[in-house]
């Protein structure tokens, strides 16, 4: 499949700005084939204007037509065969097996959303009939439902090329609800990203539907802000760096106009580890944590990066059997170059602290050539952990640090002195988790998943699905950008008071000929509005 | 009844900074007993510190111990009688009738909170429960539902010393979700807050919860950017004018960790009139724009600023019928020296404007003394209009100003040229509405509420009403601020991994002993989880 590096511009192609820009395989640095055209302000402007333009038509097709095209995509996605595949690997250095898994729970996701919108409860739909007799004043007929926002901005991300990126959960959730999308393709596989729009792009054509509503274009940081500042960008979803997620949030509060943010950026998954855990089945922790650290090189953004646990000698021995187990991990190859270079700056520095120990580290060596990075871990003091908040820095790779405090007791207030977290773990015997309420609800004011005698990487796509938490783990607690509930980012309420039966959207008329949930005077049912 | 003019943090009173400050009445321009205390920098850091102690317990209180809270907060405040209403009419001149009307509104908004959460749905609860047995991998079980956000700073409003003040809608929401709230009472009102302030306090007391979850402070602007700055405060309920809403949100997202703000800010709600509905019923519709623009001197958030028809003999009629009814309304007192004089500054500026031709006048004459407002309407050219933003500000009071089109494709036009509103109007014979479509699509685009054939005010507080719009009606289009929608502003999700029963909150239990309805695997039930 030869790639044209173009911008997607709904149906156009543009070569932009005329710079363009190469990629070398984090595998071997060899140069990938395809030049990829940096996107020009007149490219941006024109996939804005395009979005607005369909969002006219695209904000009142029927859930029917929605859940069409995400079917559509996902198609499609599976129909670029191995060449996606392929690509991704080279682009991205992660395993066939790895992103075979990636492409289906991509496309999977893409189903359930289409499930959702076909079945069309997620509106919200509510209605309060009219009272012409109420007494001091009648009451006017109201309704409400949920509507799409406009045209989104979305982030690919490094380490989820297809889940998170040009077709992942922000897209999905986007044009499930009716919002275009104008994607900035992530600058490290833009290859794999190009292939993906292609996809939907020909599922947009397929199902009939107007192609401005999606556009992706290339290019740096500056690309992704002019996006962001446009005036008809109505919402953004990102996940990222801290950094680069601040950055946008900034932008987008500073607007004339400031519009919702959704970024997910960073997160270190704290472990509380109980001694009697320890003592019961410190092995299969031991295990489960070493896998949960450096599976695809640690790059997960539920990643632990943290681990607190009591002295004693359940900790003496839990730590010995994680160390050799640790020590077995091989190097293996990080997203790209750039990330794998962060990574070993972040391990010199730590390397040069006094206050940490060296815990343990891969037997192997890391190869710069193939972007390797070297899984560590090391160890600190409780006390001297508190006083550096410089350790609750992200350090994005095969890491993590244990805290080892004197008590129990300690634990919940190391809790209460944590930035916000994407999630928070607990391993304990049913009996210490019997008294654990304390640790818990600490760990529920700091992170938006609780996880219990397990690990917080792998993020299951469904309806009870909270993948968000306090600042900095998002930008807005009030969401999620994994499963169902990731709908509700973009869209907003309106209220339809006192309208003609046939000025009303399909699910807020009397009949109820859609069949869903509402809301008919503060109670949930099926049943038509009685006339 | 005594006012001693003291900050209320929590149980404790706080002189604050030393400095006091007294108020006039709008009525009369005398001064009102009661020296209220500014608020020092201490006591906003006592208020959160107190907010954030209490709520570790609050966040874990049921749904009947927060429903009997905002029942006994309804019943103190009725308690207070005459007392409180006299004190505000003195404070901000509204009529006696309207403040009784105005004191139901709010208690009975106490209530319907008080069933939504003692009922407990609001939660949202989603579970999807484990499947050891799915290939190929094992599903964890999730279970999912809405907490409180912690410390909510809340602003009173000046036009509604009740409804959307002390014991308002966002307290009320705040409280009602488990969220601790500190008030910065609004400086036109501070006896009336006083009171309301106590009243919740004894309901507090009464209901044995923390006094923490309560405090109020009096203050300037400042006052309220240092709660907002405050690094305890978790979210902000505001309505107001946009310059210091704005203001907040600024603060808000400039904090190293931002905070969710609600502002409500600034709203022209245009109406548009179609020919045949003025030919067809032109003096009820005379009648009823007379009152929404002049009702308690146009001091409504949704009062409408700009009315939009067409050229023709019809809308000549109208206007002369229009003015005629206008120019019999009498100037009443203003809500407080400082507005009324904001407003006669506006009606100076557009006096002196020569695009703008006079088309209504109060025959009355508005005494500074009274702090009265005199109602005025003009008119203008589509084309004008559109030439100048300035036009698009709000006018705070008994103002109106109508924009005349050349066609009603023209109306569609000027839709699309408007800023975000809480509220668009149309009125049109069954004829015209069903050839509206493009109008009222672009109504939707513009505002959070649409309305046929009626007025913008009087906002009911039920579970369909949307009070919200994009910017600047308010910072933040995807919620509401009245209406059981509202709780959904200062709550987010939180996910239970694999928890033991005993640590989860009862409305995840398997048993749902709380009969609530819940998302089990995607469908909304409410029964038990099949263990």
């Amino acid at each position: 499949m030869e790639l044209l590096g173009q911008n997607f511009i709904g149906n156009a192609r543009s070569n932009g700005s005329g710079e363009t820009f190469t990629i070398a395989s984090p595998l071997d640095q060899r140069p990938l084939p395809g030049a990829f055209h940096v996107a020009s302000k007149a490219d941006v402007d024109a996939a804005l204007r395009a979005a607005h333009e369909a969002f006219a038509m695209f904000s009142r097709t029927t859930g029917e037509q929605r859940a069409t095209l995400l079917e559509r995509i996902a198609d499609e996605i599976l129909a670029l065969g191995d060449a996606l595949l392929e690509r991704a690997h080279l682009e991205t250095s992660l395993p066939l097996p790895r992103l075979t898994g990636e492409r289906a729970r991509t496309t999977n996701q893409l189903k359930l959303f289409a499930s959702l919108v076909r079945e069309g409860s997620w509106v919200d739909a509510r209605i309060d009939p009219a009272q012409p007799d109420r007494q001091p004043l009648p009451r006017v007929d109201l309704r409400r439902m949920l509507v799409p926002l406009g045209p989104v901005a979305v982030f690919g991300a490094s380490n989820f090329p297809f889940a998170f990126s040009v077709a992942g959960g922000d897209t999905a959730s986007a044009l499930a609800t009716g919002n275009p999308v104008v994607v900035k393709a992530h600058e490290r596989h833009p290859g794999t990203s190009e292939l993906v729009a292609g996809a939907i792009q020909r599922a947009i054509a397929g199902a009939g539907l107007p192609p401005g509503i999606f556009s992706m274009v290339h290019g740096r940081a500056e690309t992704g802000l002019e996006i962001v500042k446009h005036p008809l960008t109505r919402a953004v979803g990102f996940t990222g760096s801290r950094t680069a997620g601040r950055a946008l949030f900034d932008a987008a509060a500073a607007r004339p106009t400031p519009i919702p943010v959704f970024a997910e950026m960073s997160s270190l998954n704290p472990i509380f580890l109980l001694p009697g855990a320890l003592r019961e089945r410190g092995a299969a922790i031991a295990e489960g944590l070493k896998n949960s650290v450096t599976n695809g090189a640690g790059q997960f953004c539920t990643k632990p990066g943290l681990v607190f646990a009591v002295e004693g000698p359940e900790l003496t021995a839990f730590l010995e059997t994680f160390s050799k187990l640790f020590s077995a991990v091989q190097p293996i190859s990080m997203l790209h170059q750039g990330i794998c270079a962060t990574y070993q700056r972040g391990l010199d520095a730590l390397a040069k602290r006094t206050d940490l120990q060296p815990l343990a580290r891969s037997a192997g060596t890391a190869d710069p050539a193939r972007s390797e990075g070297l899984p560590v871990a090391y160890r600190i003091d409780a006390k001297r952990f508190l006083a550096d908040p410089h350790l609750q820095e992200e350090l994005f790779g095969p890491f993590t640090l244990f805290i080892v405090a004197e008590s129990t007791d300690d634990l919940v207030e190391l809790a209460g002195n944590l930035e916000g977290q994407l999630t928070a773990s607990v391993h304990g015997t049913p009996a210490e988790l019997s008294i654990a309420g304390p640790l818990v609800a600490r760990m529920q004011a700091l992170a938006g998943r609780l996880i219990v005698n397990g690990f917080p990487t792998g993020v299951e796509v469904g309806h009870a699905m909270n993948h968000g938490g306090p600042y900095p783990a998002t930008t807005d607690v009030r969401f999620t950008s994994v499963g169902t509930a990731s709908l509700q980012r973009f869209v907003r309420p309106v209220c339809y008071q006192d309208f003609p039966a046939e000025l009303l959207p399909d699910a807020l008329r009397n009949e109820n000929a859609l069949g869903i949930w509402r809301l008919i005077d503060g109670q949930l049912t099926r049943d038509p509005v009685k006339a």
